[in-house]
Order: structure tokens, then C-alpha cells, then sequence
């Protein structure tokens, strides 16, 4: 079975759902999606994609970071870009990524059944947006907005030791050029994506689909408490210096730092050393991620977390260390196409509702350089990178008429001069 | 170097530290002491062991379990049983263990200078006391008194994944065949050991030396936590179910129980599931080891252990299992033998401290059939398992002096009948 390509002049969004079926026959499974970027299985993903586009009046080709770009030229160099990514976690969900994708390769069919559009629009499989192999996420739209630190990259190595500057070259990407995609901004007018909300909200509220304001800014770092190691049995509690009980302060005091402000703190890793039953944990390393819509709110949290992290070390006589891991700032949409959204999304579905994504998208980069929007379906007990990520069909029928609806609002206002 | 074996009657403090740093020189290093067990470094120390023994009237020979038992005969078969372990953990300190059966090669040294003795006494160097590779300790002490569970120790495996019954067999021992070792308890009346406390208590009180009134009993058990795996940007906070803040609840929480009974709880290690930066831990595995010298009291904790983990499970919506990991009860020592203890100490520091053990020790397994008693020297800054483990010259001098005393009185009360 291949992606549909049968031809059609109107938006067909149950086009939209048998191409993600398709994908996710040719790279699914019992144990859930397999396309792991830089893979093989990636690989076939893609050329699904490019069999999808037999026939159509585009120009296919990949940029210096390995972004696949697919491009109809219209009656103007302006751009209107749509996309997401083909590359999944391993065991991930048939959804995340690819809908927005399959939804962009719709919309292409349509305009191109439509004659030449009045702007030029382009479809990107964005490379590596999870990060899931090297741990950079969000790579290839990064690299198109110069965000990307070459020298971290070129330290980074997989979980079996292959470092990511080689097997970037094996994929024909140069890591000494990646600048090189900074160049397929330069017409650029406006950035749509349509997405699953990998959260429970929209399930919640009873609704299919959303508008979404923005990307939460987010704070990653390790944490690493010290105290002394020692005998579970001869060292008394009172002479105790215990990184664990520390770290354990710690996140629960943080909880409730992200529950006050109304966003989201989590402490999702712990390792303690020497990491045994009979030894009290002289060291403790955790991970802490926090994430706000307002940066304002962010920073509050942040410098709460400092306080709360020095409080614990000091209760049980340990040190504190940070070391960043990540820092990206809220990306607020742009008000004309979060206008467009919203007509959209009341148009489809009847409502105004709208969300912070608290996820990081590629429309979280594209926003620093481009008027950005981002259309959201609901997930299934907001489960996501998992292979029982879903969403009932009649959602994501929505999303993509919605996008569909949003991306034609974008190119009237690339037209009108207003983006 | 090797170790002393000049004859001289008198029971010498001197040259039991002598032969610790003879043993040290062999089997140590910058990064502290190598004599893991079932190794060749274990084996040299061994050998250093039976050179020291050369021109002394004494039978060695290895028992079905691996233990190396040195017997010098006595008028009567009735034995007085010391020893300890040369075994250490990897990058271990030089005294734990050694000083026991260094302590033993002298008493041995000095009663056989002496003449025959009124009731044989053998020198006991268990095998695998540490249990450091295999994660079984009191191995060879454990199969004498037939502890060991022969069914678990077939499936332990060693982080190279190397077979204990492996492993053993390389070493001459058959796994079908331990509970042969169980005959060399036939005349066993008493059981002396002399170890490094491994804790900071007795320099914290300025004592060098201690009576051990028994060895404290231990729980030691597994905790999985199981809330929801969730993505951190997504899923609101009062929508988690976060293990990682079960299980910090649960870690305060037992220290606080620890603390209230004057017992030790211990949490040492922590795993996530999913275990990274961006998800809601779904899975947490937390260790936890409890110990106290009175039964009741142990009984009490363990209960409200139970209770602590079922409503910091419940706080954040997770489930608990527990997975039973090692139990042993209080050993408490003989009244006589103590006594023996007590007076010896007082003789040597002119003071009555006893403290019970937090640490387990081959005495813990001895104590289980005949009357043992052990006596603690002091560890500067409590520290053991490492190479900075340290005792000053003079606590060692003096809990050899203490030992050799008690060992003298164990005879005398062998002879009267009263052991």
C-alpha cells in the first residue's frame, strides 16, 4: 500500500488519515513506529513521501541539514511554509510528526489540482525533530534559523558510541555546512503546522481541536547533590549528609513551585552513587524540566527552584551543583495567523479555544524568524511516544481542514502584504 | 614483603599490623585494596596467608564452601573458632576484614609458641564475605551454618554476566556440594571476631576500641512505584501521576521512621522509567534498607514502612509493590562470651562501650549456631569500602590486645564447660 495520490481539487482531510495509514504500514508495527531519524526505516518514510508527490508540479529536494523541502512554485517567490516531521521516537506513535506532514502534503495536492497559487508554498519534513538518537532536538529546523551550536553537535555521540558528525555524512549532510540551510528562509513569509497535543487538555474539555497560542519556554538542567557516601548500617542518622533525601526535597518542593505558577516542573531522571541498598547515596544527579507560556512566570520559577534546591542541600548537609542542559524562551504566535487559526477552528469545530503547546515543535524555531501558527488535535489519554498514541479519526479530520483553512487564510495575508 | 612470622611468645599488636601492611603491599594500590572475591588478587592474599603460616604446627585446607581454615589442635577437639574475611569490595580499604584474620594469625602464632592448647583452635578466613561481585554476602560463613539458598545463588550473575556456580566451580568448589561445609561446625563451641567499626561512632565518643553486643537485624527490600509515563511539557501537574514524587515521599518519610525508633533506614538507589529529562517518571525503583538490634523495634519500622510507602503512593496516584531483597534478625552475642568482651576492653581502655553492629559480619552468621562476640575498632571518619578507610595505629594495636584477651577467656570458659 502507498500514500494516496488520487487526484482531487478540494482538501481531502480522510486523504490525510489513509496517508498516515499507509505510513504507519510501511513503518509501524506491533511495537509501534520505527522512524528513528538518521535510520533506515527513516529513510523509507521519506521515500514514501517522495512516491506521494509522483505527478505533482513540485520541486523535491533536501538543504544542507537534511530537511526535506518540496516546493510549489506560485506567481510569487513569497513563501508560505507547512510541515513537520517524518522521524519518530523508537516505539513511538503512528501521529506525532507525521500528521502535520501528510497534512502539508495535502495541501499541496490541493493547491497544485488548484492551478499555480498566488504565493509559493512549501511542504518540509523537518530532519530529527525528536533528538531521540543524539539527544538535539529539533535539528533541522534549528539549523534553518542558525540556532544550532556546531561545536556541542560535534560531540555528541549515540547510545552505541557513533558519533553524529559521521553518520550525518553518511546521510549526505556536511556538519561544517549546515549554515548552508539558513539560506531557504529567505522568501519565507509565514509558518503553519498542524500537530497532535501529546496532552490530555483537549480530551478533557470534550474538544477535537485547538488553536495554539505558542510554545512554553523551558528550563532543562542536572542537578547534582553532594553529601558522603556511606555504611547503610554503621552511619548514624543524625551524622548523615544524604544526597537522595536531598534530591528528594527537592522534587517535591519543586512540584509545588510548578503547580503555584501554573506551569509545569517535572524531575524525570535520578541516579544515585554509589547507587547500592547498603550505601547512603553520597552523590544524587537529577534531571529538572520546567516550562511556562510567559516568560516572566518562567524566570520566577526558575529563581524559586534555586532557592528550593539551596534549602534542600542545606537541610541535609549537602552541596548543590547546576549544570544547564537547555534553555529555550516562550515563542508567542503571531497575532495575525492565531487570528486566522481561530476563524478556522470556529469555522470546523465551533469554538475558541486555545492552548499553550507545552511541547517544543519546529514552529517553536520557525517562530524566532517567521510568523508562526500551529494548529493542535486531541490525543487519546493525552498519550504520546508510545505506540498507543492515537487520536479518533473525526479530530484529526478537523485539524487538517483547520490547518487547511489556516494555510489559505496565510497565503491571503502573504498576498495583502500583512505577514 | 611478605608477611611476619618471627616467633616470639607473646600475642603481638605489632605484628598483626605489620602483616595488614605486608597484605596491603601485595594486594593494594593507589586506588585501595583489590582482593574481590573469587579473583586472583583474592587468591594472592590467600597465598600470603598460607606462606605466613610456614613452621607453625597447623592443618589448612579448604572446606566445600570455599573457606580457608587454618586448625591448630588442641588437647581437647572442643575449637574455639576466630577469623574474618580477606576479601574486599573493589577499590576497598585495607583493614576490613584483614584485621580479623591477621588479629587470628597471631593468636594462632602465639598459641602455638606457647604449647599445645587446651581446646583447638582454628583460624577462619571466609570466602565471599562481601558478597561485592555476586551480590551474596557472608558466603562461605552463611554455608557452614546452612543459610545459603542454593536455588537463588544458581541464577546470580556478575555484571560481566558471569555464573556463580561458574565461577566457583573454578575455584574447586561444587555448588551440589556446600552443605559439606556444614560438618566443620561439629565442635564449635565459640566464635570471636575482631573488625574495624566501619562507622563514626566510636571516634565521635573518643574510644579506640568497643564491645559489639550483636550484629543489627536488616530488611532490605524493593520498591516500584507505578504512576503514568507523560510527556513534561504536556501534561498538566494535577493530571500526573508521578512515581519519582511517590518515591521522594516515601524517602523522607522513612528516614523520619529511622530516626524516631534510633534505628537506620536507608534509600540508596533510584531508577526511572522512562528515565530522561523530558518525561513524567511512569516507573520508579527505589532500594530500601532498614536495621535495628531489637527485634521488635525492626518489626515496627518495617510496618510502618509499609504504611509510609502506601500513602505516598496514594498522595500521587501511583501503586506500590514491594520485592523482598535480604532479611536477617538481631544477633544478639553470648552473655558469656560479652562479658569476656567486656572485661578485656575494660583492661585495654579502661572503659565499658558497647555498641551493636550495623554492619553484618561472618559473626552474624556464626552467632546463628554457637556463641560468638565480636570487638570493634574505631574507622577515622567512619569511612570503609574505599581506600581512604583508615583506623590510628594505636586502636588497632589495642583491639588486637582486646581480641587476643577475649579469645584467652573463650578458652578458659570452653574448658569449664560454660560455652
Amino acid at each position: 500500500m502507498s500514500a494516496t495520490s488520487t487526484a482531487s481539487t478540494a482538501y481531502s482531510p480522510a486523504r490525510v488519515v489513509a496517508d498516515l495509514r499507509a505510513l504507519a504500514d510501511r513503518t509501524g508495527g506491533p511495537e509501534g513506529s520505527r522512524r528513528l531519524a538518521w535510520t533506515p526505516e527513516w529513510l523509507s518514510a521519506r521515500t514514501l513521501l517522495r512516491e506521494s508527490l509522483t505527478g505533482l508540479p513540485v520541486e523535491v529536494d533536501e538543504d544542507e541539514a537534511g530537511n526535506v523541502w518540496v516546493v510549489l512554485r506560485g506567481e510569487r517567490p513569497e513563501t508560505l511554509v507547512v510541515g513537520s516531521h517524518l522521524d519518530s521516537v523508537p516505539k513511538g506513535g503512528w501521529l506525532d510528526g507525521a500528521l502535520g506532514v501528510m497534512a502539508g502534503l495535502e495541501l499541496i495536492r490541493s493547491l497544485a489540482a488548484e492551478g499555480i497559487p498566488p504565493v509559493t508554498v512549501a511542504l518540509v519534513d523537518w530532519a530529527d525533530e525528536e533528538g531521540a538518537r543524539f539527544s538535539r532536538s529539533l535539528f533541522g529546523s534549528a539549523a534553518c534559523v542558525g540556532t544550532l551550536d556546531i561545536e556541542v553537535l560535534r560531540g555528541l555521540t549515540d547510545k552505541e558510541g557513533a558519533k553524529l558528525p559521521e553518520i550525518l555524512a553518511q546521510h549526505g549532510v556536511d556538519i561544517d555546512n549546515l549554515d548552508g540551510a539558513r539560506t531557504r528562509m529567505n522568501d519565507v513569509k509565514a509558518y503553519v503546522e498542524v500537530h497532535i497535543e501529546q496532552g490530555p487538555i483537549l480530551e478533557s474539555m470534550g474538544k477535537g481541536i485547538c488553536t495554539v497560542t505558542g510554545t512554553k519556554g523551558i528550563e532543562r538542567e542536572r542537578l547534582i547533590f553532594r553529601g558522603q557516601a556511606a555504611h547503610a548500617g554503621t552511619m548514624p542518622m543524625e551524622m548523615r549528609r544524604d544526597s537522595f533525601r536531598a534530591a528528594s526535597r527537592f522534587a517535591l518542593a519543586i512540584a509545588e513551585i510548578g503547580e503555584r505558577h501554573q506551569g509545569v516542573t517535572t524531575v524525570g531522571h535520578a541516579q544515585c552513587w554509589p547507587g547500592v541498598v547498603t550505601a547512603v547515596a553520597g552523590e544524587t544527579r537529577i534531571t529538572m524540566d520546567m516550562r511556562h507560556i510567559d516568560a516572566g512566570s518562567l524566570q520566577a520559577m526558575f529563581d524559586e527552584a534555586h532557592e528550593a534546591a539551596a534549602a534542600a542541600a542545606e537541610a541535609e548537609g549537602c552541596t548543590i551543583e547546576w549544570e544547564h542542559i537547555f534553555r529555550i524562551p516562550p515563542m508567542p504566535f503571531h497575532p495575525a495567523l492565531l487570528e486566522a487559526a481561530r476563524t478556522s477552528v470556529r469555522e470546523v469545530e465551533g469554538h475558541d479555544v486555545e492552548l499553550p503547546s507545552g511541547a517544543l515543535h519546529d514552529a517553536s524555531e520557525m517562530a524566532r524568524e517567521v510568523p508562526t501558527v500551529m494548529i493542535f488535535s486531541s490525543s487519546i489519554a493525552g498519550l504520546s511516544h508510545t505506540k498507543e498514541e492515537d487520536t479518533p479519526d473525526e479530530h484529526l479530520h478537523m485539524a487538517a481542514d483547520a490547518f487547511d483553512r489556516t494555510c489559505r487564510r496565510a497565503i491571503d495575508l502573504i498576498v495583502a502584504g500583512e505577514l
